[in-house]
């Protein structure tokens, strides 16, 4: 069944990582992939631009239907494997609405943590930074981890209740992403706990950033968050 | 039906006006909804604070049931009432990827229209402008309406295809804001054309934003894109 289906992806990348859980979790484990590598520029070589123009990854084909945005596959995905594997988003309109509601609030993590801090301290001389800045920025990404907490406390296990949806998946990639750069999670026990748990999650292992296993990140990024 | 909703929003929001446009293109018409003042912070009342403690609009309830992302509200309305009035998300897999991958590409619309050009220049002194790094931002707002003028000059009227959908939902209301703050359309043929017919939409004549009618926008905004 996924046979037909090819994934471009690189390693690291936060919207590549969404459809390739969704992929394990539906049980296409093994489905035909090509890892790109961002510092070859790979992602704007003709193989990837004739089917994404925007040179970008994830790129995803599934037969003739080219899907390239990461929330586009992912729901691509649940839609047309509903009944595989893990259920994501689920049937009753209610749970549903849980589910959609904090997958679309992810939106605040990525933009606290990844526009806000990553891209400002990547894209920053080390000695331009403006630390009285900076505090501002990890306060607002400390006050956003302190609802994801709350509502994990309260949820049953999952961002949603007692089972692994697509808020998950939308959810989990940021929290690892953010262990590898130094976020102490121990002032974030609900989010810890989650963490490690959801670290030994098959389609987690298996879809793991395999050069975030080689070499560690800069814990110097988000040490004081 | 639609008499246990209630949907707080704000003219001018884009993303309140997402979920309108659904609202109304599922035939509710008339559904409650209460218009709050941004400029008397209405959106960080009491009212909306209970129901979303983001204190945001949209804030939107169905029954029971609180989605207040303005995506999650779009995705679980056209997943409750699938079958009523305008199919907005395909039944085909193949064209609802189409549908899904231009929902989720509109993202780029976002982040060159409203984050870099409309946010920079609504937080920054008009004598402190950087009119350099205006420029590059305009001519990357450009490149990327290019990009849009190219899928509807060869999709067939709309977004995706020759139907109103979720794509059309999430695209046209930027080139609304755009056109507002003056955007030549003239520039870009295959998005005139659509905007032309877009606007004259039932469902986009009784969401649009009533202050929009009342004054006039900027036009110096975006007057040279």
């Amino acid at each position: 069944m996924s046979s037909n289906m090819f994934l471009y992806w690189g390693s690291g990348s936060i919207p590549c990582w969404k459809p390739m859980l969704v992929l394990e979790e539906k049980g296409f484990s093994g489905y035909p992939n090509k890892k790109i590598s961002f510092s070859d520029k790979e992602h704007k070589s003709e193989e990837v631009l004739k089917l994404n123009p925007r040179g970008q990854v994830p790129t995803f084909k599934d037969g003739d239907v080219v899907v390239n945005e990461s929330g586009a596959i992912c729901f691509y995905l649940e839609n047309k494997f509903s009944d595989s594997g893990t259920k994501l988003l689920p049937g009753d309109n209610a749970e549903r609405g849980r589910v959609l509601q904090r997958i679309f609030e992810v939106s605040n993590v990525d933009s606290n943590l990844i526009t806000n801090i990553i891209h400002y301290r990547f894209r920053t001389d080390k000695d331009k930074l403006d630390h009285e800045l900076l505090a501002t920025k990890y306060e607002s990404l400390r006050t956003e981890l302190k609802i994801w907490d709350g509502y994990l406390a309260s949820s049953g296990g999952y961002v949603v209740g007692s089972n692994f949806t697509m808020a998950d998946v939308y959810f989990f990639p940021y929290i690892a992403f953010g262990v590898r750069l130094g976020l102490d999670l121990s002032k974030y026990p609900a989010i810890a706990a989650y963490y490690d748990k959801v670290k030994d999650r098959p389609s987690v292992k298996a879809s793991w950033p395999p050069h975030w296993a080689e070499k560690p990140g800069d814990s110097t990024m988000l040490g004081s968050v």
